[in-house]
């Protein structure tokens, strides 16, 4: 079989330097590998096919470093990006790895802490930008609670909004050309997190002083843990003109957060997700937060770094083929699936007269009881529809 | 011990009629408890102390009756609201139950099966308004998939806010003082749900016609499916301005629908719920939307709804002596827990001034390695003020 | 792309007359579908390839059945196997629909009720014999609690372990060829099941009186809905000896019981799954516990029954590629797949002196540094090898 | 209220040096806390009336102490021991820590990797025997897989019981006073975990050499992940004589491995599991595997050691007060509580005539249908008797 799953700079995959990067550590176990150079990073992406890279501020400049150190390597890595022609779309602060956030960033109780937090975060703002981002992320993985009599959880979103309605105003400020994508997630570090899903940083975001200037980060691995559909979760983040971002990467459902390699767990969700991503008109970056298997040395990175992009792929074309399949085609209008993109009230939802005249019609025909009888009866032929989709996948039609 | 833990009707105890009237079907077994009469259901639970009930259109009014039937059932209905001063704050429409409701009812694919429900609905509206209800209660219980090829969940979205919009349009022009509260749900009966989660219901609203017309009804059981914070989900509610009615049971995690007596599975949760309820000033209706375990007959039917309002009435109380419990008060000032109502950007974050001249202040503090290490190494007797609470829970202080 | 997965007896494929036969009731959803007559059923599977039906007493001869009335429908349904030629190799007992059973049936509190479930399972082993049945299942979905405090969990295995000692005592008694497959289930419709995975019933049953005679029949859906790999289970219930059956579905972890089309969630559990049944030497029966989705009329039943079967048979194929894959086999090599048949210890690890001269070596190896570093930081390849699996489900290799 | 719940030495509580001198790493952040002193560790317990403390090797001595450290570091901890009258009631053996352990330890891949796992053991439980150890635990974290394709699953059965029988093989040839325990989880750190839970542990020990010599040792945080009654996994392991020790700790189900202070979560869960170990006459320890918040300084982590003792005493009270309680013996009764403890076949299950017998009488019972209908529709006063526990453990009775 010919292989066309060649990842090429313009399908616009993206890693984080702290995913191909990831040493290893878990919670039960030290470093197995080595750290890798952010340079070495760049490059290597760069010809296995990649776009870009993204990063949080200590990930590329240590913390502490001086600012002519920081020149120093911002300078070198600069070049590195010069020589791939990779890019940098997407920057983020670490506000969780440094004890001083153990009771939260932007909602710790403490004001010193979440002062320090959003000058971390505004010093981390200026980085992404002077390397070329466009989009910055905010993983609020500290803010939450084990223990909910510590913090009123109304007053942790009124500093949560204060702190992103900082951010906004200071990249106002500066006239940086800059949008915010917030990425929620249930638990883990923390026992409960704020604004565990996508639906959460939704509903938040239209509480913000600017609120056009936020989206959300949907994680494949985050949604998931909670057993939500990601792909539903996607779809009302397009839906609300939201998606700014997305992480993609899999996991089980009710686990600890794995971050496995994209398509290795939910490979149906995963073909879902990439159909939607790519009839939607979404221009963004598929950006890959995942690891490694522990049990993987150097040369695993890289083979999984090449997974990641292939997978997605390969989930592209079948996303081809099912447009394209007349068995499909031919099951999909058995189940009525282009009558959802009928109006369900003719002459607007809006209009009470309309609504009222709608019900009256309604009613005329439910009169009929072989009317009701018959609508209760039809079948949808989903089972069939979704044994086709499955073999699609499966590569047997 | 003095008991304490009468309810009385200004508590604003309220049952579905669909809950003590739960005859026990469940995926397995069949009915093992007779249909209850609502007219004996608002007797008994006047006798116990509640303050009125909800349905579904159906619980009241089967469908199929004839309007002489209907206003039958109405007029012998409301005698016994008047006779025992019950009231009906809420109501319902039954978009489940029947055969056409099984692809959807708003997010029907066939566009027939969603005028149907909203027709319904219309009906049910009057028939709730009719009887007093002031908040309409929606949950899309049929409105979801299992096979996510035969439905474009986007414009499952945009039909969904169609129908929304129709009852707000509908209730305008009828001049009704009725506000509509969406009730998520992440799955079951459907493999997946559409609004999962209190948070997608938030972010969902913005969306709508009229947003302020309509806001969220949490339950307990619902969020907690999801392993979601239950407390936090209706403390962003009721931050959003967006907690119209609330709905009480218990569950455990990551199990089916259980809908258990309040307060009989995760009382942890339970009593920071109630406290929050109890603090913010929240004047809705306590509402449960529980049912009986099956393994009763009539009797523990009403046991279970005292239980229901017992536990509540216990838990208030709780609340109440943590407010005033000085030792509770020295571990929440240990944990700087009043430190979260303090602005984090003095001269308001919304000025990029303000933030700058906030980074500016940190970075001259933070020079000094002492200031971060102090912050870093502080406790917060996160572990005192849990055994606290745990203790005050189990009544030993 | 020539379509080799066609059904046929050989395969061993069985439903149970339930599950094509579901007429779709849920919680909170009436009947969608008419009930199918048992001789119909054995017809259409015939047709469509399978080897035969499985059923509960009550699926075949409604309670309250006169014995002329059972010898009429025994004679009637011998009949069409006869016809057709598919066989009954499982049959079980009905002990969770009728209200007596609410508070139990082998382990309810009332010794009345354990009594009559007993004799209830005795007529059913019975007629299961008499159709050809050599495989005889219990599931005990109402074996269990929501109340902890009602009963003694000690006590309710013994009472377990007497029902299933008095089935084996009367089979042994009438000289029946009859093995027992205990299947195991975490909860739904009780808040906790008693034997709530494969491990704790085979935990169980070495405490019996003929443990020969009991295995388990693992359910893909039951193991899922805690999060458990399926695989590994069926895998451990090999490795005892005691897989005497199993139940093939889908279900997503943390969820309700779905019972969904095999294949249609999960793909790469079943996959594995598949694998090990095939390379095993597994004997059973393949059979099928799962039901159409309810948006389905009758057609949509034969095309889920087929789905079932067809999935199978794909993914058994993918198997047999992946066993004849070079560069599965190299990964395989370079994950060192084929040591963990090596014994560990030379010589045998239940002679104490093996096991002491095994230390003294290892300690000889181990005090020169560079051996433990070679084994700490060499790689296992994983990530290649599961992409290449990967690629071989979808069909791309 | 006078406070009775001071702990003492009777009382076995014993705790892990890990639990206490946990450093507060996580899978996103550093330490927050200094490493604990193992001897301040047995004075600081022994103040606060523990009974002993469990160790992994490389708790008490590091990974590469020569002999002479070794024998320096075991005087002194010996002399805080004789100092305080603390017990080494446990000890097992660190095989996760390092990266030699990252793709298994006794069922890793590379038989080197699986000696080097059984010298270790082999040389820990010295030292644990040495201190005083009668019950030596084996928790296999990195016991499992993410890539299935990767490990023959029932070979690696074969490995971890020849490892197990290999450390039995030695302890017997040393004539050491040693029983095991073996530790579930379902995963984490990895993907899944063989021996997920207590039932396939128990399963598993039936098929080793020396099955009398080993037993279980479940942890409250590994059983409640999946979502399992702990309680009853509890009862399981003591009704098949394999509770020879237990893991106190807290847990949410679904998420992350939490190890929270024991009653934090899961309060009823935590009321069930005391009131069967005492009622049980277990007679081992009290052992608790949980450590402090990571907001915790150094004296939030004595505050946790003693919560989680006052509340194991302040639930044995609760127990003793659940048996004295005359409204629960009542509520007991109208549930036949008693009844679970009869017979369910006069004679005995395992008499084929008697099972035959006992049908006939049954039989005849049946025949009159007010005798099933009665048995049907009974009560079994279920809420009456949850709400009487629920508060019991509320403290308002």
């Amino acid at each position: 079989m010919a292989d066309t799953f060649e990842p090429r700079p313009e399908h616009h995959f993206t890693f984080g330097l702290w995913t191909v990067g990831n040493p290893g550590i878990d919670p039960f176990g030290v470093a197995v590998r080595e750290p890798l150079d952010p340079v070495e990073t760049v490059h290597r992406l760069a010809d296995l096919g990649a776009y870009g890279v993204s990063f949080h501020d200590d990930d590329l400049v240590p913390a502490g470093s001086s600012p002519t150190e920081r020149e120093a390597i911002v300078k070198r890595f600069r070049a590195a990006l010069d020589a791939t022609g990779m890019k940098v779309p997407m920057a983020t602060t670490n506000l969780f790895r440094h004890p001083v956030f153990k009771e939260g960033a932007f909602t710790a109780n403490d004001p010193a802490v979440r002062r320090y937090a959003l000058a971390k975060t505004l010093d981390a703002i200026d980085l992404g930008v002077e390397l070329g981002a466009e989009v910055y992320v905010m993983w609020g993985g500290r803010e939450g609670v084990e223990v909910d009599a510590a913090k009123d959880p109304r007053a942790a979103l009124d500093r949560y909004a204060e702190a992103v309605n900082a951010c906004c105003a200071y990249v106002r400020e500066r006239g940086y050309r800059l949008r915010f994508a917030l990425e929620p997630k249930p638990n883990e570090p923390r026992g409960d997190i704020f604004l565990p899903t996508v639906g959460h940083a939704l509903g938040f975001i239209e509480r913000l002083e600017w609120p056009d200037m936020v989206g959300v980060n949907p994680e494949f691995a985050h949604e998931t843990m909670s057993g939500l559909s990601f792909h539903l979760g996607v779809a009302q983040a397009l839906w609300a003109g939201k998606l700014f971002h997305i992480d993609l990467n899999a996991q089980r459902p009710g686990k600890f957060d794995q971050d496995f390699r994209f398509g290795s767990e939910g490979i149906r969700d995963a073909f879902y997700l990439v159909k939607l991503l790519e009839e939607s008109g979404y221009t963004g970056m598929r950006h890959f937060d995942a690891h490694p298997y522990r049990t993987e040395d150097a040369s695993g990175v890289w083979d999984f770094a090449r997974g990641c992009m292939r997978t997605y792929l390969i989930l592209a074309d079948k996303a081809r083929r099912f447009a394209a399949d007349p068995e499909i085609a031919e099951a999909l209008a058995a189940a009525s699936a282009a009558g959802i993109h009928e109006e369900t009230v003719p002459g607007g939802a809006t209009s009470g007269a309309a609504v009222s005249a709608l019900r009256d019609r309604v009613r005329a025909e439910a009169a009929d009881p072989a009317w009701l009888h018959a609508l209760a009866t039809r079948g949808y032929g989903m089972e069939r529809l979704d044994q086709l989709v499955n073999e699609l996948l499966l590569g047997v039609r």
